[in-house]
């Protein structure tokens, strides 16, 4: 089985996206948020028949974690109530996704978060989508100021209630940020990027894998800028007296494999461990063309995992072990799937 | 000649950053700074020869191209009079060591940046630095607020005056960030490889090469996580209609080699032109200690371009021949250095 750990719902609907839009504009007027729009389920599925799941038929993949678009989180926008409703809705839709087509598609969740708010604000929506929805996991945002960084580190007990919680329904978090409302980022070019490594570093700088060792955090688009830099990481931590980087972080954080070129993910394959890579594409996402080189999608990461030196065992682990392993509660998910 | 074109003073003498804290407290209390410190040229060649020199030998490289500890710039401390002092003071002391080692050291300067204070206030401080201590290029921070990212991007008219300069003068600069002030990042493991990719994305997403053909840029640190990510960039500029990076960017914005294990080199060497890489270590800097695994310093980079696959031709290049193309007044430097 292949599964993609990182797919986001960026085909969603129109009349979704364009509520949100006029729930932002009440808010800034100070009136009441209109009515959520009928989304039916053909809806749900055209977009998705034309979207995701032909893809995953077309490039052999078989099944996705799911969460709603991530630079549609705009945690930055409006304030904790909106945010609230904002995460229910899309989350709602990526349930509806998921029982539409329960062996494809697998929920992880937005974040209720508010730059500035309590991330204690979060528990009750990750509680009913891990329960109520069967979501084996969530996206959460180290930055909701959208390129600011008004929020404290993840190594700071601010975040710790959220990760009480997550330990407790034993979920991991795919550190994300959403939309840079910040002139000096390009969403996807830079902040998403920098957001992975800020983020790594944010760990390597704190004990916060000391406090919970059973914590799982999966640091997408291949780290950022981390692998990379794998020997300046090192030599930080070395210079810092702390533990190998394998000991001190890697039981813990795991890296996703969107890297959109062969020599990227040769290098993400030579310096991080197998039992830390999970296979993903983040497909219909940040980079949507062809590329000339190759002749192939940019996003069509299963083409350069065909061509690493993985062995038979390593290659199980990234495309399929892994993810059983970090997201715990999805083999009992698929069960329950059939 | 193998030319690195990446060092700072990090070994300047105590009483120079000594005098920094206590300017910056006196800026605090609304008091005048106290007089600049005398410093000796015997402090200097103390400083130069146990520390930049002694590596320059040890490692087999010729020349450093020079320039005051990034992380002390702190532009996001005190004011544009406390910068303008400082700046002068920095700058004051690279000339000192480039007069004393002619042959080893030649300068770039820190400007007197402040966050949202127009680079106008820095034209000044390069003119002096370029035509009167035959400087060759300088150091622009794309964020002097330390990490909150408050100034315009790079692309924005609020920085041409400067490029006005530089283009004048025709000399390079190099994007390098200060200290972050900011809790959410660490100055050397996150802040500066984020502010190397935004840096790089800021020039993509704009027209400012087609403003000044003959600006040139260099970005640190093997370029925060862009060669890592060059199908990103490539995939994003692609669906953006734009040029290829190579025609939109790569006349203009070069990379340095400051990548602190052989996987990442090698990376860098494979999808980077070699026209576009100049050879740098920024030794005695980020990253102090031996790594394990080589037995060698984490930055002696050196080692690791003798391992990579360069043509001969290409080996040149990187350790030479862009530097003295990119550094336009470099030759001329060191003929009058003999």
């Amino acid at each position: 089985m292949i599964i993609d750990c990182h797919g986001h719902y960026t085909t969603s609907p129109r009349s979704h996206e364009a509520w949100r839009t006029e729930q932002i504009a009440a808010h800034a007027e100070g009136k009441a948020a209109p009515p959520r729009p009928s989304i039916s389920d053909d809806e749900i599925r055209a977009s998705i028949v034309n979207g995701q799941l032909k893809l995953q038929q077309e490039r052999g993949t078989d099944l996705t974690i799911f969460s709603p678009r991530a630079a549609g989180m705009g945690h930055h926008l409006g304030d904790a109530t909106t945010s609230e409703a904002w995460a229910a809705a899309c989350n709602e839709l990526i349930h509806r996704v998921c029982t539409l087509f329960p062996r494809n598609f697998v929920g992880v969740c937005m974040l209720p978060q508010s730059a500035g708010v309590s991330p204690r604000n979060c528990i009750a929506e990750l509680e009913r989508c891990v329960l109520q929805y069967g979501f084996v996991g969530c996206n959460l945002n180290p930055d909701p100021s959208g390129g600011y960084w008004k929020d404290p580190p993840l190594g700071d007990r601010y975040w710790y209630p959220l990760y009480e919680k997550l330990v407790e329904l034993d979920v991991p978090a795919m550190i994300h940020v959403s939309a840079a409302c910040n002139p000096a980022f390009h969403t996807t070019g830079s902040h998403y990027l920098n957001g992975d490594t800020a983020a790594f570093m944010q760990c390597l700088t704190s004990d916060l894998f000391k406090q919970f060792p059973t914590l799982k955090f999966i640091i997408p688009h291949g780290g950022g800028a981390v692998p990379y830099h794998w020997g300046r990481f090192r030599g930080i931590a070395q210079d810092m007296k702390l533990p190998l980087l394998t000991e001190l972080l890697l039981n813990n954080v795991f890296f996703d494999t969107c890297v959109y070129h062969l020599p990227g993910q040769e290098l993400l394959a030579k310096v991080i461990p197998a039992d830390n890579i999970l296979f993903a594409s983040e497909m219909i996402g940040a980079v949507r063309g062809i590329d000339p080189e190759s002749g192939h999608h940019y996003d069509d990461t299963k083409r350069y995992i065909e061509q690493l030196p993985f062995s038979p065992t390593d290659k199980a682990k990234v495309y399929e072990g892994n993810a059983l392993r970090v997201y715990s509660r999805l083999s009992a998910r698929l069960a329950s799937a059939g």
